[in-house]
């Protein structure tokens, strides 16, 4: 076995824990001893014990002398917890196999120069593109402070979202809603605009076979026209965030507030979607799944504030020049400058098409 | 080798002459003798030799004794060449194995019945569903009499077929618009609205590197506004026929017909779509590539005359309430009476996804 095999062991145990270590990264490890794992681990949850903690407490004395494959450079800062490359240095590792550098500017670099000056081999890079791409969220949040944003869509195969009458149940079938809740369950909020609230009364919470992390719900509603009965504002299941306009009435704000709800100001009178994303990487929303209508997706688009489009695309056809589509407001003028984006993948999920694409 | 095996040789020499057969199916036969492929053949086109004829021919005095594999139902009545269950008859072949039975009228067994009573072994069935696949239209027409409908589309991951602007040039990249004309190739004919004629002027030819045939340019214009110096009308590289309606201005008729272009009326105001591909089929019309714009692929939609739908989707986001979509038309009420489809292929051209797909 070579390197690549005992870090995609590594990317793979980190994968384990997609979605519930915010705001920190995905990160596994595995101990290797004369050509045997002796032991393994992963990042389970912020504050917890980092990957290479678990691997090495299960290697036990074996540690001595091992190979540590890890996919982020150990930290070497004192956090919620010590510095791992401290551990790996008392734990007398001979060497260490790291997968990509840490972009995390308190780290950079300086865990890997510790473990050298330690005496300890360390080797950098391998499997690295499969290491970043694990957290893609994360270092964008990371180098940005804003949510990652991921826009879901789901259409018919002529593209439209629902019938001329509004009729949307359902357009893909039940495996690809099934999979939305898992991307729910992976993201810290789900974001939709107060037209789907209205017209839908939605509950956005995640809804799994074995139960599932809700994420935070977020409310684009400009004239706090949400309203006062919502599932959103009452259930008690998540906690909602409105987002609203310089200009909200105050006691309308008062009304909605209660244990759940929060209701937030942005500094201008229409939500300005930049505005809206620092706002939301300030309070430490690192992943936004939208879900919105025609009008929020294309505000996010005219924005230029997508990172990744998941579309599921029903093979059926709807027609009607006046059904509704993925995304309206007034949209690109030219093909010149349409928004481009590069597929990574394209599966069969149930009768329907999922398609996972990023901007060029 | 076994049977499986010499059918798929015979079904992909008679996918090599798809395209030009009309109005005969494509058809390939191969001859087996001790092991070996000793002959084998295609029919090319309708009026020349069919596909047993070549492979026989080929095969010379090894024929005698050998197994003959052909994709279809030998003839068995004389048509415009003699009866191919004769010459398998006369050339004395062991056995004659068939992927599928004719359902043509005129022969529907009757050539099978024919082998079997001169002695001939005779295997129905193998590779059958591949083989009546290559002749969906053929079968479609022998059946309905009228065309095998082709709904083409191309549009941005987002449904759109245009800017708000109608700017469109191009949603697609060169593979995919190069796949459109071999699809162009291999149909009878091509039909758009009125509508793309004034706003994009096309040519609506076949253009491939080494050539191609020019489907016949169908054009529904129940108001006969094409311009006069439109390109359909002034090129002479392929028949244009245009179709209106039972009001047209016989003036505004004589005026457009000319040596390459006809001008048909139907039997209503209005074209009505089952009135245009009974039409169609009359004239010989088996294969039709439906390249409209939204309103006239709303039409073959709502009368329910798709038999195929190939969509290629850009890795593009263009956004915008009133851009146009594949598909319009008032749509289908509710998502209960939509248009269901399964989906033959998912493939990647270019930088585009090609969906073929087929209602259910």
């Amino acid at each position: 076995m070579d390197d690549r095999y005992y870090m995609n062991v590594a990317i793979d145990l980190a994968g384990k824990a997609a979605g519930q270590t915010s705001p920190n990264p995905v990160v596994g490890s595995v101990v290797v001893k004369d050509g045997e794992i002796v032991g393994f681990g992963a990042h389970l949850k912020a504050g917890e014990a980092h990957a290479e903690v678990h691997a090495i407490r299960m290697a036990g004395e074996k540690v001595i002398g091992s190979t540590v494959y890890v996919t982020l450079e150990p930290c070497s800062h004192h956090g919620r917890t010590p510095p791992c490359s401290d551990l790996l240095i008392s734990s007398q590792v001979k060497r260490v196999v790291i997968a990509s550098v840490d972009p995390n500017p308190l780290v950079a670099g300086s865990g890997i120069k510790k473990l050298k000056s330690a005496g300890i081999i360390v080797d950098v890079g391998v499997c690295e593109a499969e290491a970043l791409a694990l957290n893609d969220v994360f270092f964008h949040y990371i180098k940005t402070k804003k949510p990652y944003v991921t826009l879901k869509t789901a259409s018919s195969l002529d593209g439209k979202t629902a019938t001329y009458t509004k009729d949307s149940k359902w357009i893909t079938g039940e495996e690809a809603r099934m999979d939305v809740h898992r991307y729910r369950h992976r993201h810290d909020a789900i974001l939709v605009g107060v037209g789907t609230v209205i017209a839908d009364d939605p509950s956005l919470t995640t809804r799994l076979p074995n139960g599932g992390k809700n994420p935070v719900r977020i409310i684009l509603d400009t004239h706090l026209r949400t309203p006062i009965d919502a599932r959103v504002l009452t259930d008690e299941e998540a906690p909602t965030w409105i987002i609203t306009g310089a200009r909200a009435d105050e006691k309308k704000i008062e009304a909605l507030i209660n244990q759940q709800v929060k209701v937030m100001k942005l500094p201008t009178e229409e939500i300005k979607i930049d505005n809206l994303l620092t706002l939301l990487g300030d309070r430490g929303i690192t992943s936004l799944f939208v879900e919105g209508g025609a009008t929020v997706n294309g505000s996010f688009l005219e924005a230029g504030a997508i990172n990744q489009v998941i579309t599921y695309i029903a093979p059926k056809l709807i027609g009607g020049a006046l059904a509704p589509t993925m995304i309206g407001g007034s949209g690109f003028r030219s093909m010149g400058v349409s928004m481009n984006l590069t597929i990574k993948d394209i599966t069969m999920i149930g009768q329907d098409i999922k398609i996972i694409s990023v901007p060029l």
